[in-house]
């Protein structure tokens, strides 16, 4: 399973408690119980499943996610489902004649972190697959969830929908920085060893007639250095451009002959 | 479709290309497409579909979203699928043993956004479902994009990983207000309306005998007006209001016995 670290076990802090409300086919049970898991979330309430519990087809479709399947705990209705929370949004795609206040997922999941960290215990209600949540089932919580999507084509399958709110609620409380460079085994080249490529550079190109127009020289130097700058190369890379650097002037595999050879070429900038 | 206004177009805005490279399955690719569309993105780009192409599992799967699929391009390999684009992007789940520039889903589609405002042709690049993208594919891609996840299950279904990149996107150029009332035909009640309403429910209240001590009676009254003030009625909700509070004192079905009897219940607070 790409991606995935057995070693790892998942986490366990408090979340919202995603209830199905009368779905209609375990495969998207399944498909819902592993977006949950990708984003740490484990408890899960099934209002009503249309083909009973358990279901082979959820299973079938968890893969790995199997864990929450087990947990997972049957309601007859939606009051039970929600009665232990202080808290519960309900997601919906369609607007109703029902005065109700509509959150984003992302702001509805920074209202639940609020939430959850005084303590409260939390929900989200998602719909079944054809007709989504009733006007009654809407009034069981106290507001709603709707992804802005394309209007054109906003149909969203349940465990998409229950992906994108658990998505949000798991990027809302982690603390992955936004950008980073990984460089493994090395790392970011210091300043100096860049100039000691810079400098190498440099001399094998006037060595190959490469500043044909000494008053360009400063702007062509200026420009090849940003463009090594702005790839911000590690200090294995920078070894590896000396390298490349070396081979390009016959200095690496080196007999003289190629040394001049190179330098009688003129290189077009 | 739930969600769906069938009267609007799709949004046609330039957005990235999706890449699914060597993708194994036509169901993926169908549900990919519908992910796309869902967050208005229509350029879609196979690399050699292992089950080649077209696909009827991928049109079962698109459940309307069929448009892309038609529209869809296949190429024979990653390099000629983007030869195009100015900037390429990466998904991928799991570290290598490479230096890249690794970004979560949000700061790649700010990055892509200012790409795409700039003129520039963009691409997103996911990799077959087993195995994901070669290192070699990688390098192709100038950043990568790696989704924060649960790291004891951090493997999403491929059509998930379009979705979460789409849908940042999508959201990143959306201009849905995070929080907002939903009022239809009402509208939010003025505050000299819920006064109207606080007069009558206090008087209501006092010939109810409800402020037995009157060294309490300020508080128990502040107290139901930030209950109601929270609440945000409307002012078809505050109509309704008045009508409760009259059907509790009997005056709204109103006989004289019956507002005698309601004024000798004794009100617990």
């Amino acid at each position: 399973m790409a991606g995935t670290d057995t070693t790892k076990t998942s986490a366990t802090a408090p979340g919202p408690r995603i209830v199905l409300v009368r779905p209609q086919l375990g495969e998207n049970i399944g498909a819902a119980a592993r977006a949950m898991l990708n984003n740490a979330l484990e408890d899960l309430a099934l209002v009503a499943p249309r083909e009973g519990w358990p279901s082979e087809a959820a299973v079938k479709m968890a893969s790995g996610a199997d864990t929450v399947l087990e947990k997972a705990r049957v309601f007859d209705d939606v009051e039970t489902a929600v009665a232990d929370l202080s808290r519960v949004y309900a997601t919906t795609a369609r607007p109703r004649d029902m005065t109700q206040r509509v959150l984003t997922p992302r702001a509805a999941v920074a209202e639940l972190r609020a939430h959850v960290a005084a303590g409260e215990a939390v929900g989200v209600l998602f719909g079944p697959e054809r007709s989504g949540l009733t006007n009654d089932d809407l009034v069981q919580a106290e507001a709603v969830i709707r992804v802005p999507l394309n209007p054109a084509y906003a149909s969203l399958n349940l465990a998409q929908a229950v992906l994108l709110v658990a998505y949000e609620w798991f990027q809302a409380g982690d603390a992955t920085p936004e950008a980073v460079l990984e460089t493994h085994d090395s790392r970011p080249a210091e300043k100096a060893e860049l100039e000691g490529f810079f400098a190498r550079l440099i001399a094998g190109l006037e060595a190959g007639g490469f500043f044909r127009s000494p008053g360009l020289k400063p702007v062509m130097i200026r420009n090849l250095r940003a463009l090594f700058q702005r790839a911000t190369p590690t200090e294995q890379e920078v070894r590896t451009l000396h390298g490349v650097v070396s081979s390009l002037t016959g200095s690496w595999c080196g007999t003289a002959e190629r040394r001049r050879a190179a330098q009688d070429d003129t290189v077009d900038s």
